[in-house]
This record gives C-alpha cells, structure tokens and sequence, in this order.
C-alpha cells in the first residue's frame, strides 16, 4: 500500500504520519499518480500549523503539497488517454487537503498536468511551477523589458532565484536583496546583476546607486510591511511594485507620497490568478517550457529528503540557509 | 496696463494684490494672452499659503493660476501664426509663478493652448482641462468599460463631477461617495448612477450592495489615508484602485490583505503625467472635444468672480458649498 504524509493535529512537520493507505482510483478529471519528488514550502508549514492565511482548516487527518512531479498510473473518467504512463510535473495551487501530493501516490486533476520537461530529474520537476509561475508575474504584468533594473527581495528564495533567470533571459538587469553576506556569492554565480545586502547597506541609496539614479523599473516583493516605502522610495518614475507575499507583515504604510509622485503601480499578485486564467496560463507555462529546453531556466534544489524525514526537510526549509527548493522524493 | 493678481507674501489669498502692469512680450515658444477666466483650485489655495507639496516656494511678487480661457493677441518667435487672435483654452500645469494666468494677460507656453471648443464660454474653457484630464485616468489606467462600477469618493468636486460625465459615455456606472445629504440629488442630477453618503451609510457595505456584492471594478481617489483600506474592501477581484490625492492624509496603512487576496492594482496619478506624454495627451485631448461636439462633456462652472474679489472666491471654494468650478472672469 502507498506511503501517504498525512497531518494528524495542527501541531506542525511533528504532527505528519506517513500512513499506509489503500490506493485510490481518481474520479472524473482526475488521474493517479505515483509520485516521485514533491516540493515543500513556508506556506505549507504554516498549513501544517493550521494557519490558512484565513482559508479554513482542513479536515484531519489531511494530505499536503502539491509542487510535484511523477508517472501517470491511473486515469479516471474523461481524461486524454495519452497521459497513460508519462512522466509528468504538476502545476498547483489545489486543494491540497483532497489531492496533496507528499506521498507515494496522489489522485490530482488532470489540468493540474504538464508532461515532465526534458533533462530535469522529478526534484527538478517538483521545483518547477510554484516559482517560475510566481516569477512570471515580472513578464505578465511588468512587461519585463531589456535593461529594466528589476530589485528582487527576498532575492535568495526559489521564487527570488527563477525571477534572476526570468530577468536574465530577458536581458534585464535583477538586482537581488538579501539580509547578510552570507548568500551573496551564491546570488551573484546564480546570475544576480548585483546584490543589496540590507545588514549594512541603506537599500534605498543602493538602488540608486546600481540604476545610475533612475530606481528600479520593477519591484518584485514578498516581503513588504514596512519595506513597502523603502521599495516605493527606491523605485522609478512610472515603476511597478508587485507585492507577492507578506513576510514584512500587514500593517506598512501607503507610501502615496512615492505612488503619487512618481506614478508608481502597486500590484498584487498570487500565482493562483495565473493559474486561474487558461490563456495566461497556457502562455506561461509555454514560455518557461521553451526557456527550460534553451538551457535559460533551471530550477535550483537545495536539498532532496526521503518522506520519513520531512520533519527534518521542514526544520532545513526554515533555517533558510540553503538556496533552491527542499524536495521530498519517494525512491519510486 | 493689465491688472495681474500675484501674492506678496505666503499668506494666503489675502496676501494677493491686483498689481497693474506693463504689458509683456512673450518668448520663443510662448504667446500672450487676453485673459477672459481663470480657474482657482484647492492646489493653488495651498500655494498662496507657500505649501508646495514639497516644490520650492516661488520668488515673490508671485503669479499663479493656469486653467484658463482668453484671446492670443500676441506671438512670441517658432509659434504657428494660426494661433493669432484665436480663442483659447489653456492646459496646465506649468510654472504658474511665471505664466499664471489669474489676471487680464497672461504669457503661457503655445504647447499648452487648445483652442475654445465651440459652444463653451470662457468661464466653461478656464474649468475644462484639469478636471476632464485628471478623469481621463479612468480610461487611462482603468480601461474604463461598459457596464463597469466606478465609485467616485468626493464625487461632488469638479473632478468627479467629470468622472461622472466619463463613466456615463462609457455606458458604465458612477457611485459617487459623499459625505452628508448635502450633495446627494444634485450628484444623481448630474449623472450619478447611485450616491453612497458616509455621514450615515457604511461605504464597504453600500457598494457591496450596489454591485451585487462584486464590488467596484474602478475606484478613483482623492481622498486615500485610511480610507483607502475601505476603498480596498470594496474593490472587486482584479480591480484597481487609482489614487490621485491626499485628502485623507499621508499616514494610511496599505492593505496588503485585499491588494493580494483580490490582485488589486493600486496606482498614483496626477495629470502632470498625462500632460508630459504628447500621445497620450493628445487622445486625451481628442477624445474630451468629441465628447463636448457631442454634448455628452460639459464643464460645470459653480461660480464666478471678478478679479478683485478673488479672497471671496478662494473662501467659496474652500467652503465646498458648491458643485462645480470657482472661476475668476477678467470682464475682458
């Protein structure tokens, strides 16, 4: 019988269980899969801790993940037969209580599918689509263009590290952020313009530093909080912030005095409106195929873990010491 | 010799004398003008009492003033000769302590006149531009659509009173927000699909209710501050929220949990942006005199004032008693 992580209390990675479950056959639109690599995230953590970011709490005990890569074992009611037997890469966010993929097998909708690029290993594939999806955003709605200096915080997470390749491909110049010395090095090989350090360098004066003045056309940040009127401050006329996350917290204040003077857009951005809209997303998921087989993109994993030390693969995750994505793999 | 009223101290409007000077001649690329109508603004109020928004404070004796109206009666060197004697209508801004137009003459830039749109008087031409420029973001930046709800806070200003006009030729549907009951039958008067009254209707719950809980698809704002957390609320999916002013003050807290939850676009703008891009301004432009030949645009002049009352004016335009532009006329 499959190995199944299953969440048994809110208690966080400690309340998993890899519990033997019977296999199961996929409904209408679904198809089994017998999964090899499955990613994990500070979302996900926090799932596991029953914070939802307000969504409702699952019913226990609940499955998770769904950054996931595998072979196509099962096809239910509908589905193109010619997904019989493929390797393939999965494109989130679902429900991940019903069709979480940190296992050794899940049932997941067959939309959610897209046949496993050519040359990636299924880690690699499991890293793929949360941060080239995320980092799309620069292309979708900053119209990433040649020479745009585009400032990256948090520039050493995977979805930080996909928009230097994004940026890269692009001919665009990602100037990425980080909180010490420590990864700069890394950021810089892994194909950074230039990196802030805000341990001991002024962002703000950095930024203008590195665009000659201009700012920097493209914003692309999770953190914002507080950060929002540096990131304001530091941005060009008519520039873009694309808010994607809240790690500086909810209560920053609207630096309008930036927005206003300076005709700056402020944007909020979840990869699930990507996902939402077929046409955006068939031309993502088009670009990012066709970037993989030019050798342009290459998604980064930091560390492979099998699935009975996903406690420990979550305590790494959180450290933040390494640069990619944590993979759970299965050994199938 | 014109009388031309400039301020002698930053005292405010009773710091403004009607100074009677030698007539001017203008420069390369200028013209003189009769000046006929001047509109005052809330902009200007803050001016005469030497707060710039953080521009330097001009040399004193100071002109001001650039929505305006008059007769080109002179041509400085490269201005095309057509202009000679023709009725005009000027678009700001500029440098108004150098080419104000409050006064009898006036030197501005030839690049700002339109000619008078037939059917208009002076006064109507002096309260044109910046109101219908400013509202052009709502197609602008909005794309403003058909059927689209748009919710005007301070609906009753000129510039809403413009929106409203916009958002009715679009076939779209304008909330204007007020503050009292003041306002309420003269606002569905001039074109207002609803009035939300915030001395006692809750604004999240009133748009909620007048869109069918999907909220507005364009919010267009002066007021900002913590108000713009409201306006946020009330934002529907994908919306955007277009921030033109800071009545409500420079301290609000960004509310990052709608912006991301619903993809918000949150965007500054003051028609200084239009009026510097010449694409842009001359569609806004084009599509402003069409709609006035249609009879679908009509500026809408609260009051006029001679030049030596001009105190009187600015305490009626401060006292928001009235709907429409406080214009000063020159008898000329």
């Amino acid at each position: 019988m499959p190995k199944i992580l299953r969440l048994h209390d809110f208690g966080g990675p400690g309340s998993l269980r890899l519990d033997e479950l019977p296999s199961a056959e996929p409904g209408p639109g679904e198809v089994r899969i017998r999964v090899q690599a499955c990613s994990i995230t500070l979302d996900q953590l926090a799932y596991l801790n029953g914070d939802g970011h307000g969504a409702p709490r699952p019913e226990l005990p609940a499955r998770f993940g769904y950054g996931a890569a595998g072979l196509v074992d099962g096809l239910g009611e509908g589905v193109d037969p010619a997904w019989a037997g493929r390797a393939v890469s999965v494109i989130g966010p679902f429900d991940q209580a019903r069709h979480g993929c940190a296992g050794e097998e899940a049932i997941v909708p067959a939309d959610a599918l897209v046949a496993l690029p050519e040359g990636l290993d299924p880690a690699q594939g499991a890293a793929l689509w949360a941060p080239y999806l995320t980092a799309y955003a620069l292309i979708h709605l900053g119209r990433l263009r040649e020479g745009d200096h585009v400032a990256l915080p948090a520039g050493s997470s995977t979805v930080g590290l996909a928009a230097i390749q994004i940026c890269r491909a692009a001919g665009a110049l990602p100037i990425a952020v980080t909180r010490s010395g420590a990864k700069v090095e890394a950021l810089l090989a892994a194909g950074a313009h230039a990196v802030v350090r805000t341990d001991t360098q002024n962002y703000v004066d950095e930024i203008g530093r590195l665009t000659g003045g201009a700012g920097a056309r493209i914003t692309f940040d999770p953190i914002g909080g507080d950060f929002l009127a540096e990131a304001a401050a530091a941005a060009a006329p008519g520039g873009v912030l694309i808010e994607y996350g809240v790690l500086g917290g909810t209560n920053g204040r609207f630096p309008v005095e930036h927005v206003l003077g300076k005709g700056l857009t402020v944007r909020g951005w979840t990869v699930g409106e990507l996902v939402a809209e077929p046409g955006a997303r068939r031309a993502a998921v088009d670009h990012v195929l066709r970037r993989i087989a030019e050798g342009a993109y290459a998604p980064r994993v930091a560390a492979r873990f099998p699935l009975e030390d996903a406690a420990a693969a979550f305590a790494q995750l959180a450290s933040g010491a390494r640069m990619g994505q944590t993979v759970l793999v299965t050994g199938l």
